[in-house]
């Protein structure tokens, strides 16, 4: 048997193999990653030991992911994988808001707050903002009852989850909003913070060059009924890192000012538009 | 600033980023792994689901990892990543004996042993096979002190490291060629055996409808001063994995009549031809 191009014959014989896949879609992402993997590895010419380094890579990630921390989530972060999964689910259309990275930091049934309420229990070194807006649909109307399920990092740049020294449910709470989907909220006004970057990922980004800061912003996950919900970010307009988030999370119609009052806090205003389900 | 198509446009800033990286082939490796891993997301339409299923997935195999079973090898094994790594480093040039896959169960520094030896030191259940023939060069001159370095599993299918009750350095063992090139060893006829598939990989074979075995063969490792050495296997033509061995290390060239002596034993000849380094 002669062979023209051993490599190419190989992925054939790979691809060949992965078709026998049951599950149609298994079969189709296994086909998928197959040849771009492949293609991926004949491009570069990927050397035994430079796959052997790519092995020992994934193998450190995984060994540094547990419960409290998801090292391939943060790999997946700092490639803008997991930014382009929301693009792809969540393209943005007309004038609804545009999806964001969820991170790593939700965490489900945060506790419910009245409208006004702030969710920094704890967290004396924070510039209070008002966070004040509405939810409406595509036409205008005001959605009643919408929920906006925030969260954000405390002014010392941990979540509650990363810091033994925050209550639970410190700088998390859900809003219901009126009748006329009007809501208000009170939180800190939010600090750029870096990414855990003591692990493999870490070393990636210092041996790329990069830096592990997230842009300032407050994580919302806004709802309503009859209307598909969309997990999105508010930026923090003066902020450093906007043109180099670690996560590539920063969509510029997400980006708001917050303007500080005479009293030294800030206001910040927006309005979450959701599409029809 | 309007996009016409963000998640192109997401692919692009994540390529600038990484378009700092210093070390020029890193920067290589990156930006093709962000190309691939982008294009493959985009073209399945990766969904939210999907993703966390594989961020899971690898971390599970991650997790399964550890000095005594790489998990991480055994996927690239099964994705036929690890024989193409090997095809591209060692283009089968004219006469040259082909490469295959390394496997995970070789041992530096294997016993040397003694012309016609056997490396079945334990292995009351094989079948003896003697295996003879001659290293040479692309010209025809056969190799002075070429050395083989042989290791297999034994007749249960274990390799020594995967098996207390084998004694170290069983199947495995160091041959020096004379000068003519010539070598004899003795060993078991080799047996198919499956990878371990009681791991997220194995889970992955199964709903890929496709089974863990390899096909029978002994591994050598041929080296000669002044030569390219090559990591190669010799298959066993009886063999039922031939068409479909788990990690694709088969090549046509490889496969080998283990023919029946009178005494029931097997006598296998191979010449292998280095190329000039």
């Amino acid at each position: 048997m002669t062979r023209s191009d051993p490599a190419a014959e190989l992925t054939r014989e790979v691809l060949d193999r992965v078709a026998a896949t049951p599950d149609p879609r298994l079969r189709e992402l296994l086909a998928a990653a197959v040849r771009h993997l492949h293609a991926f590895a004949r491009e570069v010419g990927l050397t035994p030991d430079e796959w052997l380094a790519g092995v020992r890579f994934l193998t450190a990630v995984g060994h540094m992911s547990d419960e409290r921390r998801q090292e391939f989530i943060l790999l997946s972060d700092t490639l803008g994988m997991s930014s382009l999964v929301e693009t792809i689910a969540h393209p943005a259309a007309g004038v609804a808001t545009e999806a964001t990275v969820l991170g790593p930091f939700y965490v489900p049934d945060a506790p419910w707050r009245a409208a006004g309420d702030s969710i920094a229990i704890l967290d004396p070194d924070g510039v209070p903002a008002l966070v004040r807006g509405r939810v409406r649909g595509p036409g205008g109307t005001g959605l009643a009852g919408a929920v906006l399920d925030v969260w954000q990092c405390a002014s010392n740049g941990l979540y509650d989850v990363q810091d033994p020294a925050q209550p639970r449910g410190n700088m998390r709470g859900r809003f219901r909003a009126d009748d006329a989907g009007r809501f208000t909220f009170r939180t800190s006004r939010p600090v750029s913070y870096t990414i855990p970057s003591d692990g493999p990922v870490g070393a990636l980004l210092r041996a790329s060059g990069r830096h592990p800061w997230r842009a300032a912003h407050i994580h919302v996950i806004v709802s309503a009924d009859g209307h598909l919900p969309v997990t999105t970010h508010l930026f923090d307009a003066a902020d450093s890192y906007l043109d180099s988030d670690a996560v590539f999370g920063v969509r510029d119609s997400l980006v708001k000012e917050f303007v500080t009052q005479p009293d030294g806090s800030t206001l910040v205003e927006h309005e979450f538009v959701l599409r029809v389900a």
